[in-house]
């Protein structure tokens, strides 16, 4: 394989790793009921509803990050980046924070098949030119992998509601 | 850069990733006090020790797959891979463990180190020559990348020992 071919073999690897993250929480959408959601996952730590809407909002921020365009969700910002579970702040249904998780799920797997190989290893938006120049690994694809493994620290608190 | 610097840019990046996890865990050893490990991590799931156990024993499961030797905790495999926490066998202590942790993480560090970039985009063992002919993406960083994740799946869930 030659060196372009190299770089979108790899691109796809961790896309792919990114896609299982987004599967598993996927599956538990289409198992958990919705008191399993509003319950805390451990004694006094986040509800399942604040951790999706949590997954959610990061997941909606790679739009800016990656440059494909504005959040969907600005609104998630304050709700479940900036104030904790409890903050009193409103949060949406269930059903309407699954329907907006398939949004920008679906949204961002549409920018990122039309993204070449070699724009995933240009920088991402919230890095300087002046700091990539130091640290090229702080490109685009590897946004997206800190952002994989960011969503597997979570599903392992998900887990939990199993048999809740 | 060219196809061979692009490569170990790569690999470095995967790397760089594992290394991330490796550390988030090395700080609870720092931080957390035996009782902490001891604790469960939310009622009658895994405590800290077993899942520091399982970490360390999947850890030392890369010796093997990535062709650098044979395990050097095997006997770990029954208490922390096969069998559930109250299995009733003897876990070794956290004072073993944790230097048995430095072990495992050292020794990988040293053969990755000498791994060539191309060689991460070879087989792991547990693939046959058949299987990686169609699925190309088995290979030696793929399998890093897996077990970076499946490690910030569990650190999500080590980090509730905060406070206990």
């Amino acid at each position: 394989m030659d060196k372009q071919e190299q770089s979108i073999f790899f691109a796809n690897m961790v896309i792919n790793s990114w896609e299982i993250q987004n599967n598993r929480v996927n599956k538990f959408l289409d198992t958990f009921s919705e008191e399993q959601w509003a319950s805390e996952v451990a004694p006094n730590r986040n509800t399942g509803i604040y951790i999706l809407g949590h997954l959610l909002a990061v997941n909606d921020g790679l739009m800016p990050l990656l440059g494909f365009g504005s959040k969907l969700f600005p609104e998630y910002e304050a709700i479940f980046l900036t104030n904790p579970d409890k903050s009193g702040l409103e949060k949406p249904t269930l059903q309407t924070l699954k329907e907006n998780w398939d949004k920008v799920n679906g949204t961002l797997a549409e920018f990122m098949k039309k993204l070449s190989a070699q724009e995933w290893f240009t920088k991402h938006t919230a890095v300087s030119d002046e700091d990539f120049a130091k640290e090229p690994h702080r490109n685009k694809l590897n946004l997206l992998l800190s952002r994989t493994t960011h969503q597997s620290f979570h599903i392992g608190q998900l887990i939990f509601l199993v048999n809740k």
